[in-house]
């Protein structure tokens, strides 16, 4: 196989494994970047079925936006994409959702800390995109990215997430774990104050199995949960236990 | 196809969408009003399963409640639908709905603030119809219609929400971006104090992408998903993501 | 058909409707009483697969707690339903559910309100039994009974709630929408303080619509919904709108 | 059947059920011992898709971690399991699972307090394992069991929970009743402060029905469930009711 090939079959699974886990639907897109060709893959935006998306369905772009294959549009905030696939070696793959706990922090006053030994690989926070537009020219993409730094992403007020990942598996556990982050702390937040981990807590626990074993590990289940979905309107979703 | 297929055909599949949404079920009905004829077309109320609603199920009516055709039984909320069709121009379209959390609105003592891009939409807010009781005479249905005023429908206290469009796709989408509001605040009010749009972020937001365009999105979105719902009891519901 | 023959059935699809709607598994029974024969039906307790319940799964008592067919155990709560059967002549339907909401008002220290205009049945609410214990006996049933006095039912601290109806389809009926008060409640709890019905404003919604027509229509509704359920383990449940 | 053979059976179909109650996927791990043979029975850790586990898929160790059929390799918290074995001879099965509730206790500032009848089985409570790193070592394991007392269990911090039973029955039923504890707890503190029982009304419930035979009527309900899963991502879980 290559490079193309299995680009475009690992980002189509992964948009099939958000859209089972109702975090991907009618809004959302993620994408992947080839260094060695400049292409970036990107599934497609509002309107596709994110449930039954295939290889063939994957667009694909230079860093400009501009369309490689085909006449398909990208979706309209490809430059979120764009922009930190260029600003970070280190951002080979990167999703933008409307995932629905995650984005609550784009929402409510609430400063996130990480609540579960997952969580600590957020332990540097995620900064708050404040400006509640769409991310769609090429200056926008840019000082998204800007605000990104070296964090694993962003909130985006009243608007979703952005997450990277060096690699596919890793923006999706990654992603994964944000979600139950925010899921737990609205859940945990009605019994009482957040017990939340500690910058050197988190340290302590990254560094005891690296993120890349446990993403890798997590593909694996989740694309075999994946494969005997029945792609059910509302079915899927699988807490994150 | 005529206006009245076309018209039979969209309300029956926004009736299943919205009950694959669990939004309309045992409570609920819409409406689309035809100028050209004076027809208004209707889905059926209370014992009617919903999920498999068809054209040849929807109910037509004048203005007056008159039924047209057959000798069905109309909602017993029906001046609802022909209060707002004969108050608003812009009114071609009618939801009444008992959808779970848009009616917390009507139950809480909190005003209603938009808190995504997308509910912007709401930027006016929407009034409190506070009279607990159901809308039966054409004298309350004029009551709520100029309560709606010149807004995009109302909460109705205790008892659920009424949302217009100018068709039969931007009712459905604006009524999803209402749900999705209601219950993204619910979540997110377990943070912490939330951190609304203002008036200014609204108009700065609905001015990016017309609503009639992405409503028209949403509805080609909704379509796919429920034409391979399984329409079993309880399944089928997709989060606004 | 025999009234026999119609009370066995209605209660088997009752007991399945409520499991549909997750609001009975593996705890809870209900009963429906014949006074004619003086005997009581009553759903099997703890083990039985409350979904695919039939006919011939019914129990048969008499008001003292004595099996009259076979020799089939009885709910060891069974007290609940002879006591209400016995002392008041319009309950001729109970129900004791361990619903997921509804319970959490025999939880927290928070009086119950309606707060939708269905909800004005439980104008009068519903008294609390503090005791934390099952209801075993002859006597603790009598105490339940005496509680309940001439209250649509009760909460019951740490444990459930019991309902009455003078038929199958007013329990079943009032019970949905006990559970969907407290559903909303706890949900609009998150908002900010309830807008709780006053008597008068629910005195007035209830001398609208008699309520056994409306239990009549959500009777044919909830069966028509039943009858298509795959019987999924979680599968089923519709919200109450 | 050998013992063995009932064990791997019970094992696996209870791996399955926790799978089904979507509270034992990615993560967690349960087992049984067998003192006669000094055999630690185990279910795979992460990668192993639990839903469809068979009795052959599960592992075989000592109480040293030494694993002792094929080359299998044992949850990396394996000494979670030995611990306990070890510690207590009444902890002949043990869970550790991240279910989405009864970890809340390990994540917000608050005491678990029982809330229902059942929960009177947790009555002396369960104390918190603070330390926010896996339990990987002999020495975690010997800490963490030294920790749990002579108490059911323990919560840990940002973690799960650790769960003990006599026996498989008995360990699957007190872990389901501590998840629907914490269900419980947080919809409830939506509504107000929680009436949670004392240690006296604990004790009296308790000694009504024994909890051995409470457990072997729920193994029994639960395993019919099993049976008719379909077995779908997100599909399942049945609320405790």
């Amino acid at each position: 196989m290559t490079a193309e090939t299995i680009l475009r079959d690992k980002l189509a699974t992964c948009t099939r494994i958000f859209a089972m886990q109702q975090m991907l639907g009618l809004f959302g897109h993620i994408s992947a970047y080839d260094p060695e060709t400049g292409r970036v893959y990107m599934s497609p935006g509002q309107g596709a079925d994110k449930s039954t998306l295939g290889p063939d369905d994957i667009l694909v772009a230079d860093l400009t936006g501009r369309v490689l294959d085909g006449d398909q549009r990208l979706p309209i905030e490809w430059p979120i994409h764009t922009a930190l696939h260029e600003a970070r070696g280190d951002a080979l793959a990167v999703a933008h959702l409307h995932a629905p706990f995650a984005t609550l922090f784009g929402i409510a006053k609430r400063e996130f800390r990480p609540v579960t030994l997952q969580g600590s690989l957020f332990s540097d926070g995620l900064p708050l995109y404040r400006e509640p537009r769409l991310v769609k020219t090429v200056e926008q993409g840019a000082n998204l990215a800007k605000l990104v730094g070296d964090k694993r992403g962003a909130f985006m007020r009243g608007h979703g997430i952005t997450v990277i990942g060096h690699d596919i598996e890793e923006m999706l556990y990654a992603t994964l774990i944000l979600e139950d982050e925010a899921r737990k702390s609205v859940a945990a937040a009605s019994l009482g104050e957040l017990d939340t981990l500690s910058p050197e807590e988190c340290a302590a626990f990254d560094a005891e199995v690296a993120f890349s074993m446990r993403s890798a590990r997590a593909w694996g289940y989740y694309c075999r949960l994946e494969q005997r979905w029945d792609r059910q309107p509302g079915s899927g979703v699988t807490p994150f236990t």
